[in-house]
């Protein structure tokens, strides 16, 4: 299986308009990405891939992601068993930005045990105006029902989150 | 109309699994920012918003972003007139990613011209070993039609895509 070769970036018309694959690496050699449930369209996380998670995601079909916490390559579903089939992989504009749309095996995408990691929203606009006591505002909880219980799945493996 | 005041992030279960709007910053105090249409389900385009841009969007509803490029608040349609709704604003496990659902006036977000940033996909998988030369590999398009003529709605403003 051959590794896949990304393209240098010389022109804003190859990047922006072109065939070639030219991923915009950031300084710590990082391109953001979003992942979308593939039936439902929800958003499941946002992660990051370096240059060998990308090609090894392109290569399996299967999502991977460099895991800033852990400093590791990281495929997706290794631990949980909730691994991600990449339906399809799409790229932005200026290539910083990678999008996928996953089957998830299992269903679960979130640590902490939902479905999505976005299981709260923040009220906007007139909902914001009509909720809020003096600037301070509640989370509205739009998922609470959780897919897995995080202990039976990860032991005591460290959380992610940083503060 | 009251700015919006964020928590202090104090403990993970806070932060997970509490009500409190305690977003992460970066160390450019950025958070990264997911914006998707509403009513499709497209992932539209990704970007960042600075504490400003976030309590911005959160009082009027409208969506607003710091440009990385630009190096200033941007209230998104400012100049394109192509206006972002929020309907839904959803923030994620570790408050470090915000997920916009929004409507698009004039239905453009891309400033290349397209619907979307995201008209371009990759082949993973089988379809990736089908296709390449020796790990090269063509991009596909899913989107050949502008909804607009980028020289008309930006003039001579510089493009923000960098090399």
């Amino acid at each position: 299986m051959s590794a896949v070769r990304f393209k240098a970036r010389e022109t804003i018309e190859q990047v922006e308009e072109g065939y070639d694959l030219a991923p915009r690496f950031d300084d710590r050699g990082l391109i953001t990405v979003v992942t979308t449930d593939a039936t439902s369209g929800e958003l499941l996380m946002q992660g990051y891939m370096n240059a060998e998670a990308l090609s090894l995601t392109i290569q399996t079909g299967e999502a991977h992601y460099f895991s800033r916490s852990r400093e590791v390559l990281w495929h997706k579903g290794a631990t949980s068993g909730f691994v991600q089939s990449v339906r399809e992989l799409l790229i932005d504009d200026d290539q910083d930005c990678i999008w996928l749309r996953v089957d998830v095996a299992g269903g679960a995408s979130c640590h902490v045990g939902y479905r999505s990691c976005f299981y709260r929203k923040v009220p906007v606009g007139t909902d914001f105006e009509a909720g809020q006591r003096e600037g301070h505002i509640d989370l509205e909880w739009t998922d609470t029902e959780k897919v897995f219980d995080p202990l039976d799945v990860y032991g005591d493996v460290p959380n992610p989150t940083k503060l």
